[in-house]
C-alpha cells in the first residue's frame, strides 16, 4: 500500500521519467528528418514501433491510476501536474487497446496513401483511407466524449478547455472582416516582389543571426536544415530547422522566426518544472500564439523590417528593393495563392476557418467523405475569389487528416488570435518598443513574453494563461484591428 | 502457461523489441558526441538514465527465464539466438541489482574525476576512486565466476570463451618479438615525416572517398565529425565519426578506415539477422579485427599507399614527399611516444600487453593500487627504453579503468592477432591483391570478408568466427611475421 503523503512523488518520479522517454521518442523523430539515411527507415519504424509501446505501457500503468487516487496537491504546482497526468491518464484508459491500436495501423497507413494520391492528384485514391480515419477517429471520439460533443473531444487534445461553440463565434467574426480585407488587398496596387537569387550560406547565416537576435539559445539547441522547418524537445535541448530556396530568403527567415518563437517558448519555461508535466508549452494555441507573435507582430513589423533590410543589404548587396517602407511592403506582400502553409497574415485565417468548418460536419456527421472536396472547392471559392485548380492545392494539401489530426487545424488560428491579444498587451507594457525592433533588439519584447507568458509552461490553463499574461480574456478584436491597421497602411486602403 | 513451440517466438519478439531500444540508447550516445549543444547535458543524463533503467528492466523480465526455460531450438539460427540470450540473461541475473546500481553510479563518479586527475597530472587525486572501483568489480567477478578466474568473468563480458590463461601464452610469444623489432626500427635511420598544413575540407573529402572506397554504406549511415572517433549503431544504421588536425592529415584518414572497418562489418551482417542478437558483432575481438585489417593490412599497405599518395597530391598539392615508396615509410613511421591511441602498428600491441597484465594482477589482488603508477612506470621503461615523463603520458592516460572496463584491453591484442590471421588467408584466397589496391580497389579484399566472416554477425563463438574464415585457429605467428617482413622492408633492417 501506498501511503497518501508518497503517492504525489512516486508519482511524479514514475512521471519524470516517462517525460524523459518522451524526449528521447521526440528527439528520434528529430534525427529522422534531419540526419538519419534514407536506407535507415525501415529500422527506424521498428525503433518508433518500440518506443511507443514502452510509452503506451507507461502511460497506461496501473501503478498510475492508484498515485491519481492517492496523491494530494501541496501546492498549486503539485495541483497542476496531477490535473495534467489526470487528463492523459483518463483520455487514455478510456480509448480501448484495440482502436488505438487500429487508429496507429490506419493513419500510419493513410498518411503513405495520401502522399501518394496528392503526387498523383487523385482524390479518389485516398478517400476510401480517409473515410477509415474518419470512422475511426468518431468511435475514439465516442470512447473520450461520455455523450458530449464529439469534434470537442478530439479538439480537446490539442488545446484542452476550448469548445467549439466559442470558436464558431471567435471565428464567424473573424471571417466577414478577413474576406473583405483580402478584396480590398487584392484590387490595390501590388507591391514589388523580390528578384534574383540569394545564396544559400548568406541565408543560412542570417538565418542564425535572427534565431539569437530573438533569444534562441544555442547553447540549449541547435539549427538544421530540414524539408519541412518544425521545432522538437522541450527543456534543456530544444532544437529548430529550417530551409533554404534561392528565389525565396523569406521563406528561410520567417520559418526560422516563427520555429524559435516555439522553441523559445521551450526554453523559457521555469527550470524548474524541467521533466515535469509542466515544462512543456501548455497547448497547440499558446505554442502558435508564440511562434506567430515572433514571426508577425515583431518580425514583419515596420520597425523591424527596417533593420532586417540593413541585414540583406550587408549580406546580398543591393536586391533591388530602394528603400525600407517599400522593403517593408515586400515582405507584407498579399499574393493570390492556394496553399495554407505559404499563406500571408491576412489569408492564412480564411484557410484555417475553411478547414475548422469541413472537419466538424465530418465529424457531426453532416458531410460524407464523398462529398468533402467538392465541400471544399465550393467554400475556397466562396472565401478566396477563384477556384481550386487542382486537389494537391486543394483537399490534399494538408497532411493533417490522413494522420487522423481532426481538431487541430483551429489552433493555428486561435493562435493568431492570442498573439493578436498579446501584442496589443505587449504594446502597451513596453513604450517606445519600435525603436528597440529597429535595431534589431528584441529583448524586452521577448522578455516580457517570457516573464507574463512563457515561464509559466503548463501551470495555468491554455485560455487563463493567455488572459493573465494580456490582461484580457482573449478575443479576436486585437488581431482584426492590428490586420487592418496594418494592411490599410501598406496598401494604401 | 506458455507452450514450448510458442516460447522460441515470445521470447523474440520481445528480444526484437529490446535490440531496437538498444540502438535508440546507442544513438543518444551518438547524438550527445556529434549533435548535443553543451547545455543540454543535464538533461541527457537524465533521458540516458530512463533509457538504462528501461533496458534494464527487459534484460531482467522474468519471463525471459521463463522462455529460456521452455524455448527449443529448430535450427542453428535459434541455436544461437538462445546462446547470446540465456549469456546475458544469466550475467544480468547473478549480479545484485544493489550492486549494478553502485558500479552505474561509481564509475560514472570515478569517470569525472579521473578526467580532472589527467587534467592536474594528479595520480594521488585518482586512486581512491580506481581503489573503489577495482573493488566493486573484483566483487562483481566474484558474482560471475562462480569459484573461477576472476579476470577471466570480466573479460568474458568482452571476448566471450576467451582465457587469460590462453592469453598469457599468445602474448608472452608476441612481447619479446615486438620489443626487439621495436628496437631495431628505433636505432634505424628515420624516413621523413610530413610537414606542412592540410585543409580540413579536403581532409574531409578525402576522408569521405577512403570511407566509399573500403565499401561504407552512405545509405545506411552517416560520417560526422567528434572529438574521438568512433562507429555506432548496428543493421541499417550505422554510422561513424572522424577527426581532422592540420598537420596530421592520416590521423583523419587511418581514424576513417578504422571505424569504417567496424562499420562496414555491422553493415555486411546477414540482413536477417536484423534487431536479433545475431544482428551485431560477434565480440569486441573479432570487431577490432576488421577495424585493424582495414586500417593496417590494407590501407598501410605499399599498394594502398600508392593510390593514397596520389589521392593526397590531387587533393593537396605537391606535400614534399617524393615518391610513393617515400609516402609508403612515411605512413608507417614508428615514433617514439606514450599514448597508445597514437602508437602505430609495432608498438600498439605493447601498450595493451602492459596494460593487460598490470588489470590482471589489480584483479588477482597482487598489485595495490597505490603501486599501480610505479608498476605502469617500470614496465613501461623494459618495453619502450624511456621513462614516462607525466602521469597523463602513463598511468592516467585511458578512459578505460575509470569506467570500470577491466578485461577490454586485450581485446585489442587479440583483434591484432585475428586481423593477422585473416590476412594471410586473405592473401591466399585472392591473388593479386594488390593490383587492386593500387587502384584504391577493396572490392575483394572486403567481399572476401564479407563472405567469410562478417556476413555471420553473432551465429558463431568468437574465436570459432576467426578460426572458419581463416581456415586455422587463431595464432599469433601470422600477425608477427607480417610485422617482420614489412617493417625490416621499410627501415631495411
Amino acid at each position: 500500500m501506498i501511503a497518501n503523503a508518497d503517492a504525489y512523488t512516486e508519482l511524479m518520479e514514475f512521471t519524470r521519467e516517462t517525460e524523459a522517454l518522451g524526449q528521447i521518442a521526440g528527439r528520434l523523430g528529430w534525427d529522422q528528418e534531419t540526419m538519419m539515411a534514407d536506407g535507415s527507415a525501415p529500422q527506424r519504424a521498428e525503433e518508433h514501433a518500440a518506443m511507443s509501446n514502452i510509452l503506451h505501457a507507461r502511460r497506461t500503468d496501473p501503478r498510475v491510476g492508484d498515485w491519481l487516487a492517492k496523491a494530494v496537491a501541496a501546492d498549486e504546482v503539485a495541483a497542476a501536474n496531477l490535473r495534467h497526468i489526470r487528463r492523459a491518464y483518463d483520455r487514455t484508459m478510456k480509448v480501448p487497446a484495440r482502436l488505438a491500436a487500429e487508429l496507429a495501423k490506419t493513419t500510419s497507413l493513410a498518411h503513405r496513401v495520401w502522399a501518394q494520391a496528392r503526387a498523383d492528384e487523385d482524390v479518389a485514391a485516398f478517400l476510401p483511407m480517409l473515410s477509415k480515419v474518419v470512422d475511426l477517429r468518431r468511435e475514439e471520439a465516442a470512447c473520450l466524449a461520455s455523450g458530449g460533443d464529439l469534434y470537442d473531444a478530439l479538439h480537446d487534445d490539442y488545446e484542452p478547455g476550448s469548445k467549439s461553440a466559442d470558436l464558431v463565434a471567435m471565428f464567424s467574426a473573424l471571417r466577414p472582416r478577413l474576406v473583405a480585407l483580402r478584396a480590398a488587398i487584392l484590387d490595390a496596387p501590388a507591391p514589388a516582389g523580390l528578384t534574383g537569387t540569394f545564396d544559400e550560406a548568406g541565408q543560412l547565416a542570417l538565418s542564425k543571426k535572427l534565431a539569437v537576435a530573438f533569444g534562441y539559445d544555442l547553447n540549449r539547441g541547435r539549427i538544421d536544415k530540414a524539408v519541412h522547418p518544425f521545432s522538437s524537445g522541450s527543456g534543456l535541448d530544444v532544437r529548430i530547422t529550417t530551409r533554404t530556396n534561392p528565389i525565396d530568403p523569406f521563406n528561410c527567415f520567417y520559418s526560422t522566426i516563427h520555429e524559435v518563437g516555439h522553441a523559445c517558448y521551450e526554453q523559457g519555461i521555469n527550470g524548474d518544472y524541467l521533466l515535469t508535466p509542466l515544462g512543456n508549452g501548455v497547448s497547440m494555441g499558446v505554442h502558435e500564439s508564440q511562434s506567430r507573435i515572433y514571426e508577425n507582430q515583431l518580425g514583419r513589423s515596420r520597425a523591424f523590417t527596417g533593420w532586417l533590410y540593413g541585414q540583406m543589404r550587408d549580406t546580398f548587396g543591393d536586391f533591388g528593393i530602394p528603400s525600407e517602407d517599400a522593403f517593408y511592403a515586400t515582405v507584407n506582400k498579399v499574393n493570390t495563392g492556394f496553399i495554407r502553409t505559404e499563406a500571408d497574415e491576412v489569408q492564412y485565417n480564411l484557410h484555417v476557418l475553411l478547414r475548422f468548418d469541413l472537419e466538424r460536419a465530418l465529424m457531426a456527421g453532416d458531410l460524407l467523405v464523398a462529398d468533402l472536396e467538392s465541400a471544399w472547392n465550393d467554400r475556397f471559392k466562396a472565401d478566396f475569389g477563384y477556384a481550386v485548380d487542382k486537389p494537391s492545392n486543394g483537399v490534399l494539401q494538408d497532411v493533417h487528416w490522413s494522420e487522423g489530426l481532426f481538431g487541430y487545424f483551429p489552433t493555428y488560428t486561435l493562435g493568431n488570435v492570442y498573439a493578436g491579444c498579446l501584442h496589443e498587451a505587449l504594446r502597451a507594457a513596453v513604450p517606445g518598443l519600435d525603436d528597440d525592433l529597429a535595431r534589431g533588439d528584441t529583448t524586452r519584447a521577448t522578455g516580457w513574453l517570457r516573464a507574463n507568458l512563457q515561464q509559466f509552461g503548463g501551470l495555468h490553463e491554455p485560455r487563463d494563461t493567455i488572459t493573465r499574461a494580456a490582461g484580457f480574456a482573449p478575443t479576436e478584436g486585437p488581431l482584426l484591428d492590428y490586420l487592418e491597421a496594418k494592411f490599410n497602411g501598406i496598401y494604401g486602403l
